[in-house]
Formats: C-alpha cells, structure tokens, sequence
C-alpha cells in the first residue's frame, strides 16, 4: 500500500519560505501569484492489513515524528 | 484560484532525506514501513483568467524555479 502525506504549516504561522518563493515568483514576472505556503510531502510504502489500519498507523508517525503538531497540520492520502 | 505543487525526485535519484525517516519510523516500531520518498509541496494563489492558464503559468514557474527538472518531477493540482 502506498500514502502520501502532506505537512503544512498552520494558519498564523510566519512561513519565510513561502514568502522568498512568492517574491522570486514576482520578479520573474508572476504578479498573479498571490500567498505561497510551502511543505512536506512524504510518499511511503506500507504494509498494513487494511486502509483503517495503515492510516492509523500513519497517523501515530505523523504525531511522533513526521510534523511539529505545534505548528504543522499534517494530511494523510492513502493511494492505492 | 487555489493551485498546489509537487516536488518529488525522479525515480533512482538518490533520497537521503527519505531513508533518515525510514529509519527513524523503523526505530519507532514501525516495521511495516517499506520506502519513504521525501518532496516539497507548494500551495500558491494564483489569479488567472481560466484553469488552463493557471496550470500553464504554473508550469513555467515549475521549470524556472520551484523543481529542479534534471532530478525531480513536478504535479499541479488546481484545488479550486
């Protein structure tokens, strides 16, 4: 089984990455490009009996070690 | 209109960043774990007149800037 997983900044957090890539964005002549938020994304191969099971699993490394639940919202995307 | 990018290196580049984290989530316990790819995610505003010219500005902004095409591959996905 494969998951993706997405670790993004929570709202309110000053994200410096994200700005340095909007402002290069800008002088390379993209004015429509608003806010950037920039993150992790995490492919991982599983073995789990089932998809309950393995986004559980998931879930538990996310909150132990894949995001700073302090400032990070994380979103698991079982794939196949 | 709300686009989101990912970054994720080609396949047989090697992924120092994904083996740490599949070694920490096996030190974990996590045995069922198999390999892990590490990736950037971007989440960019962007206004543009329809879909397709988002996704084609989003595509130049991918090859000038955001991926580094020699050894990753880039995916956009417009939200809303």
């Amino acid at each position: 089984m494969q998951a993706r997983i997405f670790v993004t900044l929570k709202n309110g957090v000053l994200d410096p990455q994200g700005k340095a890539v909007a402002t290069a964005l800008h002088s390379l002549g993209y004015e429509g490009v608003g806010a950037v938020r920039q993150g992790k994304m995490f492919e991982i191969d599983i073995a789990a009996a089932d998809r309950e099971s393995a986004r559980a699993e998931l879930g538990e490394m996310c909150e132990r070690l894949l995001a700073n639940t302090v400032i990070e919202n994380y979103e698991i995307e079982i794939v196949d």
